[in-house]
């Protein structure tokens, strides 16, 4: 029975041009000797539930999804809709072969997934080509699936411009959401949120990713809230109902609290295994195995992260 | 019971560091629809083994490995070796992830290949790093299986050193191949195969792509022959039999007559959907199909290509 | 007084989107020690004058224009200009310091260059990114200096599409001209040429670079000729002016005799090196030196230009 | 009269492998018109050094070396040098041309500069090439020049590994610093530091960059100090001399503190511009000019500065 403001915007399962809040970036978790680990999926849908996250992304960079067979990817997307039922869920299914994901995504969709997300891959250059390759992918899609458009030149080397994505949104009705991690990119948000307040551009949602490094700025330019896999999505969540309730002030002071860790998780190669460790240790999954080719922790990395947590615990008790 | 020369070095199934000759790296056949082309799998492989040729590789750039379905790859692969019989077949197993490698490898040894074929990914940038991908892939192949080094650059953006293949084979025993195309590399060849000589490092067996650009000096270099799509394999079969048997006056003549030709099937991109072209012409497939997304060839490039081919069979009535 | 076809067109030093024929992209001769040659310069400028060449353009990447000094540039330019008269010298001013850039326009047209040419930098990515770029170039130059957009992606990793070049073209009103070397790059051409031939497009001139390993159908695509390095200039003044004069076929022959040398200085790193070995014998420069950092030839390399220049010597005198 | 153990290590003009503390990367400071500022050359090193700082770093990516003509650069070295005297300062020589960072060099070296910077060009790839590289500059600079290698992947995706970096040092004697600015790279400070603890590599001063984004574990890893351009140099001096007398905790809640700024300073692109306006507010340089081409603050990121300063001004006064 909702009461507040926040709940009257009840959950669903749906994903469309007004979605908002926090989806987290989940990843994909493994036992020791390198399996799917099922029983897993389900103690972490249940510890981004309780952390009050609004949907979950799977087989992202962070998913690891390069490093799962197709079986294994569809068991993982099944075991999360099942265990997350009435939040919605996006499934990653970037990849450079077109038919490999126009298959991951129309057994994503029959599973229950509320819409894919794409990045287009790095070997394109110009703004045509960009264009062309995300009209096809849609047009693949179909008009029937909800899709994030990924925007990652930190990842892909493949940078979009703002035009660009405008021409994409135009021409893809099915794309509803920008998930937003150019950097910099505050202008870029701010130059997207003009045109599409001055009704020069179809609205979507933008949710940005990016280990939330810029996430209280890109809230103050506009954007819907965020998209990442930061091992504390509590803190996403507050910062950003915060921020959406006016109170931003309230929301920096939580902010910065993190930063420190949520600046050390975003490192590239190895920020996923901190992440990992640090969502094993708070209970999310069972273990912080990645698949192998990984980086290990080194000892150094373990006492970093030990200390990180140790002045976090000071303020919030979560870390503790 | 072998009578000549040739004979006398009689294909087998079998890969090794004493591999030589010509392997074709075979094209994927579509039908119009982009569905597989079964049938055209077997015309295909009688048109190579007319040609002379003394192997194949699948699943190579050219075979568009990156937009079949996993399924799809292993009925080319199987239809590929059921024909043809006898010979050696190789098959591409690149991908950035490691499990579907190990999948596509253990399906196609079983299913009687030869050997697989990788290149190190575009990520990898230290000595260290490609050394390391390397023997991890070959310890997931386990020893049996023989592989082939693909050093490709100009494809892959990732340079490896002469020192830094020579530390590969020292440390990967099941490495009986290089597949060079490194451009420029003809000084590579000359030191690989200087350590060989000398003793220095384990000899390899060294086949030559790269459009067969500059096959002539490769094998002046001491490279065992090509592995490479150019259209006209007959040449490629004259032309290493040639310079094995001493002829180099004559393999370069026949060389020089096809350059114009070969050239013009070499230019990135557009390049496999001429060789497509001129092989449906040739009959070794039924249809010219690329599956999209692919590049269409424009009418002023079927122009070129029939001027090609005409001023071609003045002197290779195999133009005709 | 003119007589010939060919004389009634006859050279001037001026740079206009009419311009046609062969410009010489011309090495900078060096002394045993490194130092600049400049009696070499004469030499160099009379061997490309004897040739027929209808221009020289300096300072190109073969020009190793990135190991001059800037009062060595300066003095090279000055150089050319004084030997060279009658006939236009393009000067290569691409910097990544556009202050530099701009240093050394000014100083070349001062000198009585012809035009510069410069291309983007490999930094930039987007269409708007490249077209602003050019325009700023453009206006930093000013309205009196004529430029050649210089597209070499094989080069800098940078992408023009056909509509940039365009867009580039309408904003940039002293852009007279192209210097193609896309690859492939053959329906660009075709593309550019019908948008001008339907008046949709300012027209440019567009010569063609690639070391000419197209330049037979870059011709039939309606290339307006050549600016290139290639060590026999000479040839590639026969194929442009047989083109030009509808013998397609002459103009063929003679360019598949040279094909195969042709092929073997296009080769990236190394080829500067061949060319300049080449143009030594020939007597267009002193000595063959490189300046450091650069790369040496093997003897096996030297043996393979002695075969090649001994198979040329049976068609084309001039090799002998 | 120093006293005091940081005092008793009083700094010098010269640079060894025992330098530490913080050398401060300075903007280049422009009148509104583009021309150098010289007037502000001489506020700017007050300013530093008033903020403690043990040295200054010019004609970095922050100075917009690649903006300056070369007697600019020269003026500016020769600007610092003698207002800042009695300090280190290290000039940035980086360049894709051998002769021009040679004779850079000759000329801040003969100014009174106390060693150079450069890294390898983004061109390289292997080891080897990358190794050469440094051994051809330092052989170039004599033995007399000491040298700091910049380590900056981000920058020029160029990837040096752990042993790539032993080599160099053990290769070039005049190598007595590394700029570390790998990402990640608080593992490769560790494994450099334990070859030297351990005797195996000769040791090195280690300032780290980056924007001091990781400074905190950079110093709990084993560096030296920090050399980056952080608007509040004050802020990287008191976190460095805490950390190097064991006051950990008091270091680390003054870097966090400065974190949230820090973080938004270290914006690529943008960043620089960020950064020389805090400057100039804060009277270190008279004007925020950045030469074009340069990126112009929007209202919008003046309004994020505005922010963040007001925020840090309840914790550090000289945020004000």
């Amino acid at each position: 029975m909702p009461t507040s403001k926040e709940n009257a915007q009840a959950p669903t399962a749906e994903l469309t041009s007004r979605t908002h809040g926090v989806f987290a970036i989940a990843p994909t978790p493994f036992l020791p000797d390198g399996a799917l680990d099922e029983a897993s999926v389900s103690m972490m849908c249940d510890f981004y539930a309780e952390a009050g996250v609004d949907g979950m992304t799977v087989l992202g960079i962070m998913g690891e999804a390069n490093k799962l067979l197709p079986e294994e990817a569809l068991t993982l997307v099944r075991g999360v809709i099942a265990r997350f039922s009435g939040r919605p869920v996006v499934v990653g299914v970037s990849s450079p072969n077109l038919r490999a994901l126009e298959r991951l995504a129309g057994e994503a969709m029959a599973a229950g997934a509320a819409g894919v997300m794409f990045t287009p891959p790095s070997t394109l250059r110009t703004d045509d080509q960009i264009v062309g390759y995300a009209r096809t992918v849609s047009e693949t899609l179909g008009p029937d699936v909800p899709f994030v458009l990924q925007d990652h030149p930190t990842a892909t080397g493949l940078v979009m411009s703002p035009i660009v994505i405008r021409r994409i949104v135009e021409e893809c009705p099915s794309c509803v959401m920008l998930k937003h991690e150019d950097w910099p990119g505050l202008d870029k948000i701010t130059t997207i949120r003009a045109w599409q307040n001055a009704g020069e551009m179809r609205r979507t949602a933008i949710l940005c990713g990016n280990g939330a490094l810029f996430l209280d700025f890109e809230m103050a330019r506009g954007a819907d809230g965020a998209m990442t896999g930061y091992a504390f999505p509590e803190m996403l969540v507050d910062v950003v109902r915060n921020y959406r309730n006016g109170n931003r002030e309230a929301a920096q002071d939580i902010y910065d609290t993190h930063l420190p860790l949520l600046r050390y998780e975003q490192q590239p190669v190895v920020g996923l295994a901190v992440r990992k460790h640090v969502l094993a240790r708070r209970g999310a999954i069972a273990h912080e195995t990645l698949r192998a080719p990984a980086p290990a922790l080194s000892p150094e990395t373990l006492a970093d992260i030990d200390y990180l947590l140790a002045r976090l615990a000071r303020h919030d008790m979560r870390a503790g």
